[in-house]
């Protein structure tokens, strides 16, 4: 009665392994700002829940196992919004951007097989790999060069044989990274040539700043057979607790195969459906409203850790997450410290280690993710108790 | 881009693979009476619903990897009621009964190894095993003998050196099969000899009917290291749409391997948590009614059922299905005339062939499964179809 290898090689959530610590804090009174994990504090609309409330069926039945009409008819409506142009049966609707990553992984990598992975990357993709017993085979990018990856030589150095997929995240969680559509270009031709599907997991789709245009790979219609964009309404609709996510796909071959592992586990449940329809329907002006909330929080928050002596960091261009380098050899220690040590009027403040955002052994030890989730004054606030827990532990 | 070999491997879901033929039916204005999906017309109790039009929460926010604990101590709860002494820790609460058994089986078989399961079984087994690169190895059994697998004899011929676990349905889907405490206690003791994990898949525990007693392999103490038991809102509760279900085990090595692929998809669904929780705390009454509902329904059934000439078909003992070997050489290919040539009064029925429930190749093609999931009227028209159908196709 052993375990599986597949099991033994995964690792325990960087981002939810501190918790019980941070838990503890709480318990004995302290004040704890989360900077840790990418729930923002921004309000769900009130269209999901009102949408489920006025839900009258009876029987909560099984919805379809590729996700309910209406709501992927919400979505391919939401897509056109950007000129893409897909139709309901190009999506399946699955728990969250987890759940279609998790599939996806299963469809496209037998035991052995790679994706590539720029790193630093959401470290739950080492579980969704090994899941399908994959490897995730990293380009190490650098936060001096403020992550940039979209390089043909770079890329092309890491493929090898086994290598089934690239996979994006734009914009990059933890790198804020986000793509223009000529680097998009680059990567679907390296792609074609290498015979590669593209995984873009576009699930901080509208979080590009500073009049970067919002891009997907969806637009690369020429390429759009290797293409496979994961969604979900967790960020952009800050409902990271309905899991309503999706797979989109233009490749029925690789639709066909996705949705024999939908029919096994059924469907995603009925009334998150049916509020995640609505949200898909809210006009545009939201993403510009959520779009302003984050761009005066990330300000916030890196003018503050620019206070912080040492710290190396870029500003990022999307998403809601900053990675800096802090002077320190071993940040876990540090986020330690100040869970368990430290405090400035009975506050203090948690944020995951970017070390297991890498594949790479020994990368990340001395750098943080911080989720740029709550309001300006708390963002302030938390980056300052990083700056205070940092002075008093280097003292 | 080539497709895996455990995709390739998988089927369409037999249960839902003839909905398109039957939507056809309906939009040509045919009334169908669905036999064919473990879909109750019994109502949800209400206080699912009434909790999520309660739950007032601002963010729609992540829930804890491994379930909310209002909801993992109601659980607790409620195996108390049946003498067991589980404790919120060694429960893991899931996407329904399916995503726990999909985890277990990522858990506990490396690519090639093994499970065994009584056949006919719950035809989704095939594709969770396949999500873990394993395979389903039969313990072969026969209507004629109402579907009897707890024989030492049968179980040890099967078991290899591949094999890593014994798989219970108890009560048994599509067989109605309900295993006694002295059957259980030899499959324990089995599982022992081999060094085999026992799964047992309990989402119909309280659908036991005629005398027998609510068996959970929670019960067998001795041996609870090995067990792991799986549940779900579904059928008990008439939820199936809730997607609420968990992994349930004493052994803290498994529920830690299970907990990683928890925190790697983050969590399922909070509202749907919050309604479940009520589920869980129903009077034991609930159960009660429940069980002469479904014990009228198959009586219903089963009279109907042997009113067809050649039918062969024990009164099953649990849950809510009938599997029945019927005159035909092919069932699928009567289900397809019923579903686009017959109708009696502008209605037709649906079930689910068997062949898909069996691993060995051959076996079921003569079998039908029904679900009793309809009122005792609209069961004995449902059943009466198939035999008006029958008598029309075999003229």
């Amino acid at each position: 009665m052993k375990l599986t290898k597949r099991v033994n090689e995964m690792q325990f959530s960087p981002i939810r392994r501190f918790n019980p610590m941070g838990k503890k804090a709480e318990a004995e009174g302290k004040k704890v700002y989360h900077l840790n994990i990418g729930q923002p504090d921004v309000e769900t609309p009130e269209c999901f829940m009102e949408a489920i409330r006025n839900y009258d069926s009876k029987v909560i039945a099984y919805a379809e196992s590729q996700g309910i009409e209406p709501l992927r008819s919400a979505i391919v409506d939401y897509m056109k919004m950007y000129g893409m142009d897909y139709e309901n049966e190009d999506i399946i609707v699955t728990m969250g951007g987890s759940e279609a990553l998790t599939m996806t992984f299963l469809t496209i990598l037998n035991p052995g097989e790679e994706v590539l992975v720029p790193e630093p990357f959401y470290t739950n993709y080492h579980t969704f790999a090994k899941c399908a017993s994959g490897e995730v085979a990293p380009i190490t990018t650098k936060v001096e060069d403020g992550y940039h990856y979209a390089d043909r030589e770079l890329i092309e150095s890491s493929i090898t044989d086994k290598t089934r997929a690239i996979v994006c995240l734009n914009p990059g969680n933890p790198t804020g990274n986000v793509l223009t559509k000529d680097e998009m270009k680059l990567i679907c031709e390296i792609a074609k040539e290498h015979d590669l599907w593209i995984l873009s997991d576009e699930v901080y789709r509208e979080f590009a700043y500073d009049g970067r245009e919002v891009t997907s790979f969806g637009m690369m219609k020429e390429y759009e057979d290797r293409i496979i964009i994961i969604d979900s309404v967790s960020k952009r609709f800050s409902a990271c607790g309905a899991r309503v996510g999706c797979a989109i796909s233009k490749n029925k071959e690789f639709m066909q195969g996705m949705l024999k592992i939908a029919q096994g586990r059924l469907c995603i449940p009925t009334i998150d459906q049916v509020g995640a329809t609505e949200l898909f329907k809210l006009p545009k002006e939201y993403y510009a409203e959520v779009k302003a909330e984050y761009v005066g929080r990330r300000d916030a928050a890196y003018e503050e850790l620019m206070k912080i002596p040492g710290v190396v960091c870029q500003k990022p261009g999307g998403a809601f997450y900053m990675t800096a380098k802090l002077p320190v050899d071993n940040v876990e220690d540090f986020l330690v410290y100040l869970l368990t040590e430290f405090e400035d009027k009975g506050e203090t403040v948690m944020f995951a280690p970017a070390e297991g955002f890498y594949a790479t052994p020994g990368l990340g030890k001395d750098e943080m993710r911080i989720a740029y989730v709550l309001n300006q004054t708390d963002m302030k606030r938390a980056v300052e108790l990083i700056r205070l827990g940092l002075e008093a532990y280097l003292k």
